[in-house]
């Protein structure tokens, strides 16, 4: 399976969100309510998003912390397919919103990789069902200047090994992805690689193309 | 000083929580808009609750991860004096929100200490110019039947001693608060003890007078 495209729309409202998807929604496979869309308006660009686009994934990036059952039932109920957990909350927590999530079909749950996690932790997640993870550069490591490395190859590939699907981010570009070939993708996060290009419609189908040759 | 009161809105829409802040707002310092409560509207309870209660403490609950900068904007600009980040976003991610911060007077970032932090980590938040953290019991270990032990205060001693403003939360009911008594708390989180409460009035006045009687 060819990994899918996820677009992060990460706007502070969804009419410029709006304005945004509807150059390229239909070439991508994934529709992220980014957090930061998330903080400013809460699930209501989950709901309008859900009756735009019927048939693709719309994932709630709300990146939960506690509270899974809660945050869970809010995020499905409101139209998302997905939604993530930050790596840092308690195992109960993923549980809590896996379980919800199960009573849907093909909903799930991404956690979200940020600061020290160690497999330990993701060996614990595995264990208790849970089945996405995010790897990703923070964006403010990303400003810091922190690239791309082999230590990021390594730490990807010991996430296939346990039997995660892994979904990689971080300020990527059409080039990076070559990088990234040994490896099964589950999902390409784009954001401002394709949000913010001239021709946001071809970017996306730039991405879809160096997807198909890499992997397919 | 005393410890503040924080009363955590953890409601799904912003109609409950207006009911039930209402009953207590005048007798409590700091109205938290919840994370559920975010997840739920995003900013539009904050800029609500900012017109209502003008002179109260207004503390968003993103518990942030990642884009510090724009996430504090947010939060700032739709009204809230506090907000929170995930302890284990990257330092750069609190340090942008904190930079925000200080270009308002009395604004501020709460650091939200979920699963495995250290304090080698809370050394380096300190040092980066972070104040506070959120010390807690996570609702759903809560749920799995973890109490406050003398482990929770001795990793609070420490945390006041590297110079953190400490807030603490968990369930806390009114016969928690005497636990913490050897320590200079600086907010003390309820939720459900008074939103929950026959007389939530009743309750916040009592937190209220047993912080008085604890610390006075």
């Amino acid at each position: 399976m060819l990994p899918k495209l996820q677009v992060a729309l990460d706007n502070t409202s969804f009419e410029d969100a709006l304005e945004s998807v509807t150059q390229y929604g239909e070439f991508i496979d994934v529709i992220e309510v980014g957090t930061i869309l998330c903080v400013a308006e809460g699930m209501v660009p989950v709901r309008k998003l859900r009756a735009l686009y019927p048939n693709k994934i719309i994932l709630a990036d709300i990146k939960g912390a506690d509270a899974g059952n809660i945050l869970a039932k809010q995020c499905y109920e409101a139209g998302a397919d997905w939604m993530t957990v930050i790596c840092c909350a308690d195992v109960q927590t993923m549980v809590g919103m896996k379980k919800v999530a199960n009573t849907y079909e093909n909903h799930d749950v991404q956690i979200e990789l940020y600061g020290d996690w160690t497999f330990d932790q993701a060996k614990a997640w595995r264990d208790a069902g849970l089945e996405q993870v995010v790897y990703h550069r923070s964006r403010d490591a990303q400003a810091a200047g922190k690239g791309w490395e082999q230590e990021d190859l390594d730490k990807i590939g010991k996430l296939c090994d346990l039997g995660f699907k892994v979904t990689i981010t971080g300020g990527l570009n059409v080039e990076d992805l070559a990088f990234f070939k040994d490896y099964p993708i589950y999902c390409v996060i784009a954001g401002r690689g394709i949000r913010d290009a001239e021709n946001p419609a071809q970017a996306a189908q730039d991405f879809k193309a160096e997807i198909a040759r890499i992997w397919g």
